[in-house]
């Protein structure tokens, strides 16, 4: 019996190579798109790729990406005939530590990465939208959306939302240490894993911050 | 008269917003992908985008990315007619922080980040193409190809490597606090940057290093 909770795999979700590193199942998905808020967004333009990096929410089985509306991707789908919106891959990576092997060839990284495949549709209605760019702030600062100035109409008319759903989706995951070749392993050279964090330094209130705010419970909790 | 150290603006490398954020000089462009190993490689498949995180390594005006000869790009250069390559954006970006506003509208991000557009094309000439592994190597750890057993035939074989020409490219860069409106100075919400810093872990040996061989200095400098 297929499992129920894992995205169908397609040709273009099938690595080459690495097969072991691909993975499926919801669970891994969510998880890596839950833990970071940069995406890299690819689309085609007059024939050749662009790839933007941007900011990205995750609400359910749908990706949310928002930008001006006079951006290149955003117009294009939202003037897409039958509001059919445009292809996109959206890529979403962590970097977890450098594989420094005794050989040139099996160095590596340590990663996490998510690729979502599929049509990215302009959201038109109001509700969603909110929805959609109160995910966006809370994808980067959890809990920001309800402590901060909600957009008004001049600033919504003015941000174009896209949505891509979770279909054609897989994750590929390297972990563990180096896998020198067997005639190598006496080679004189260190060999192991060097860690790679990501980690937030200290708030920086802004000069014009008026004085007895402090910082809030969800900026100390996501710093650490 | 023109900078001549700078890349030339073309209509795909200037933005459609904020375009005092755009960058086109050689240092700043070079500074950029000098401190990162990790790009978001996009090209053409059958009409649509796909973006692949992979390695990269600059030495001087190209940029070199290697792979698998059965990685679906690489192989795509590899046998296009006339040796013309293919058609990539080859995308870094460093998040430098969490620039929170007051309004949800005027959250961002500070970052850095540069955008190659042009033909990928396979590199034959095996002096370059050691070059280039070396490069790969020691974009991510300064000095560890001179540490590594370098590629054999067969490993050489079973490697191919593209490259980029610097010629069609831009950086975008956002530095600073919010960029609230007046109207919501006085909002009680508290403003201001959260610094994001990658760092380094301490090194972990691989379980088969051989005892007495030591964290390379190389390592530690990086580690710090």
């Amino acid at each position: 019996m297929p499992d129920q909770t894992a995205y169908p795999q397609t040709p273009r979700t099938i690595p080459t190579r690495s097969r072991d590193r691909a993975h499926y199942d919801r669970e891994s998905v969510h998880a890596i798109l839950d833990g970071a808020y940069l995406c890299h967004l690819g689309f085609v333009r007059d024939g050749a790729p662009v790839v933007l990096p941007t900011l990205y929410a995750r609400v359910g089985e749908r990706l949310y990406v928002h930008g001006s509306t006079g951006s290149r991707p955003l117009r294009a789908a939202a003037t897409a005939p039958d509001d059919s919106g445009i292809d996109v891959c959206l890529t979403v990576t962590h970097v977890d530590g450098l594989v420094l092997a005794r050989s040139a060839f099996h160095h590596s990284l340590n990663y996490r990465s998510v690729l979502v495949h599929g049509r990215a549709v302009d959201v038109r209605d109001e509700d969603e939208r909110r929805i959609a760019l109160d995910a966006i702030v809370d994808q980067v600062v959890p809990g920001r959306s309800a402590d901060s100035r909600p957009a008004n109409a001049k600033e919504l008319a003015a941000t174009a939302v896209i949505a891509l759903d979770l279909r054609e989706v897989s994750a590929k995951v390297r972990t563990g240490g180096p896998n020198d070749e067997p005639e190598d392993l006496a080679l004189p050279y260190w060999t192991g894993v060097v860690p790679v964090q990501q980690r937030y330094g200290t708030p920086e209130p802004a000069e014009d911050l008026a004085e007895g705010i402090a910082v809030p419970e969800y900026v100390s909790r996501l710093v650490g």
